[in-house]
């Protein structure tokens, strides 16, 4: 089940000039699926990326952080599901690296210019050899039109394979941008989310990477939660391959470079919150806006609280306009000297609380109408100042104890 | 369902001199079940509490503390389940001094010698009228030996009643301490849980009754966490009775303190351990215990970072070993220099991982036996220091989410 999500139309991805995407069975947890995808870049592509800050990072995040520092030129990154190589210590360093030499065997490059991700199950040991061995397939299989097989190849608990394509113009010239991503559980993105993949054939100084990686990810996958849990995996990536004719970006605070931001940040929004509609169990989309906060950060704490109380979560699945319990988490969101006396809370357009108590024209049937939609604001005003936040999220199901339950077997 | 917890057997709980407890049905919410309790103290009694952190606190919790603020001598406590009172703005403040007053008459005291107390519901009306109309029944129904029926007058989505007591030698002299509390969702107390009296007879200076509530329930019902969510009415009181002989407790430091904290610790415990074996949809009792940290604040981050994480939670109801998700929960638990190569994990004794990867001898049948177990003890060896903490909590099953998508209906 997800909400209002569809499995991307491949004539609707663009594809990207200089990238090439390509995947294979290599059979590391389940026979019969796709379970391996190559982004392969042409020579003067640049790459910024993000990762997770769980201090239980995955072997590969800890190497592509290495080798993105080393600078020499990123060629590919290989993806595998089934197994997120985290918990496994040095042999899983090991497991990565041996990924890395042998796509960088294949491609004739260094093994510093690859960069590995893995997703799946934790703390259990890579099956380097069967990767290696599905490698050759995976390079075989690259096309530049292959988006769609790689937003399949990535999936776990996915339900819908997520990717999203936009043209704009910028510097003068047509570019391209078009991404994947994947969810879908152990989803409280810190800096960067489970596994999404942005690239563009813009021209951009490579020094820019970097902090736009930063900047996407903090206006996309780091306003959304599912769970609360933040996974040990969580990477980001932004390629450009440099191949459109646009006037090279050199300042993203330049005209062009703010048409390039708007461009990316608008896929990467739609990326995060399709990760949120196919989030584990979620029957229902929903955006926490706080307003009214002396500053981002505590609009964020009551948006985080709201949207990580299984209690508003339930209440919200049930369709049940059970309110208290949004006050409830505002009230313990950690905002020390809020006054709830000027707490004012709307479900869509329906105006709940006023003052920190029941609106007197609040009708219940007006709340129930807004919950058993299946997209909804919830939007609350601190009454403190006029900074605000925005994270999206989903309700919590049945399904999702029942996913969680029984992923493993 | 609740685990390995039972009904109080009336004649094991023993009334406590000077306190007097009765029920009566008000009919708040439902009809046809006792909702009403009222606790009667003799004159002389002393009285300490601790109550939620939660800014969005309930009109009784305000009434609570503005009037053990006063000093005046407490004479009763009046709690109603039902509805919760709380964001109720200035008519819930009204309802609750309007209870406090009608009971006070009956009693002959002045209204702030009253303490209330509300659960159930948030942000609908106090049907005050019918409270009060209630209390002469509860009054009347008033004697030492209704502890049971309390613990039964004060559930919500309990499914046990909760009562604990136990006798003691203090001071030269014989003591008793019997204690009732409340749970059993939006648990995760901040200074004190949902609703919990502890009452003893021993004499004890008043002066010590405040740091006393403080430490009981920082040792006991700080410990426990059901769903993350703080409540808008948690509320721990303590009663001294003043009526044993024993030599008078001056100092909490002294060797009949200790043997007074001991004695009332050790109810204080079973009652908070209690709300997590009744936890809504719980099926196993779960000790999470941090050794190694730095300090006692950065074990307690890693152990609720475990007791909260719904995957974590979820992979204890379906009694899969899948244990990395203990460790993702450590990684992001907000230590920020944590070495992941020295994290050490058992489940009761089986040695799960060690130097942060999977301990080579580590056997999935072993994990999974324990795993199968009603009770089990998490634990984490940070290995930075010698500090450890201690939490308890529950699993999140597929009920949790009926009883919760369902509460009001």
């Amino acid at each position: 089940m997800s909400v209002n999500l569809r499995a991307p139309d491949p004539a609707q991805l663009h594809p990207v000039a200089g990238v090439r995407v390509g995947v294979a069975e290599a059979g590391i947890r389940k026979q019969g699926r796709k379970d391996l995808t190559v982004l392969l870049l042409d020579e003067g592509a640049s790459v910024g990326g993000v990762f997770t800050q769980n201090r239980f990072c995955a072997a590969p995040v800890q190497l592509c952080r290495e080798h993105l520092a080393q600078g020499g030129g990123i060629r590919a990154l290989v993806i595998n599901t089934g197994n997120a190589n985290a918990g496994t210590g040095e042999e899983g360093l090991r497991a990565a690296r041996q990924t890395c030499e042998a796509l960088a065997g294949l491609l004739k490059v260094a093994p510093a210019q690859v960069l590995p991700f893995s997703t799946g199950v934790i703390m259990e040991p890579l099956p380097a050899d069967r990767l290696v061995a599905g490698l050759p397939a995976a390079v075989a299989d690259a096309q530049p039109a292959h988006w769609a097989r790689a937003a399949e190849g990535i999936m776990t608990t996915d339900t819908v394979p997520k990717a999203f394509s936009a043209k704009a113009t910028v510097g003068g010239a047509e570019i391209t941008v078009t991404g994947i991503c994947k969810g879908a559980g152990m989803i409280r993105p810190n800096m960067a989310t489970m596994l999404g993949f942005l690239a563009t054939d813009a021209r951009i100084a490579p020094a820019l990477m970097q902090p736009l990686a930063r900047e996407l990810a903090e206006g996309s996958f780091n306003r959304i939660t599912i769970d609360g849990d933040t996974s040990t995996n969580d990477s980001f990536i932004v390629i450009a391959s440099n191949r459109a004719v646009n006037a090279p970006i050199t300042s993203l605070d330049s005209a062009d470079g703010q048409a390039l931001r708007r461009a990316l940040a608008d896929v990467a929004r739609q990326l995060a919150q399709s990760i949120v509609r196919d989030g584990e169990g979620a029957t229902k989309f929903i955006t926490v806006r706080i307003e009214g906060g002396r500053d981002g950060a505590e609009c964020l704490k009551a948006a985080y609280a709201i949207a990580h109380s299984p209690l508003v979560k339930t209440a919200f699945f049930a369709s049940d306009p059970n309110l208290g319990r949004i006050l409830a988490a505002v009230g313990y969101a950690g905002i020390a000297d809020l006054d709830q006396t000027r707490i004012e809370l709307y479900l869509d357009d329906v105006h709940v609380v006023t003052q920190g108590g029941r609106n007197p024209a609040y009708r219940e049937e007006d709340g129930q109408r807004v919950m058993k939609q299946s997209e909804l604001t919830v939007r609350v005003n601190l009454g403190r100042g006029a900074a605000s936040e925005t994270v999206w999220t989903c309700d919590l199901s049945h399904d999702y104890v029942s996913i969680n339950a029984d992923y493993r077997s």
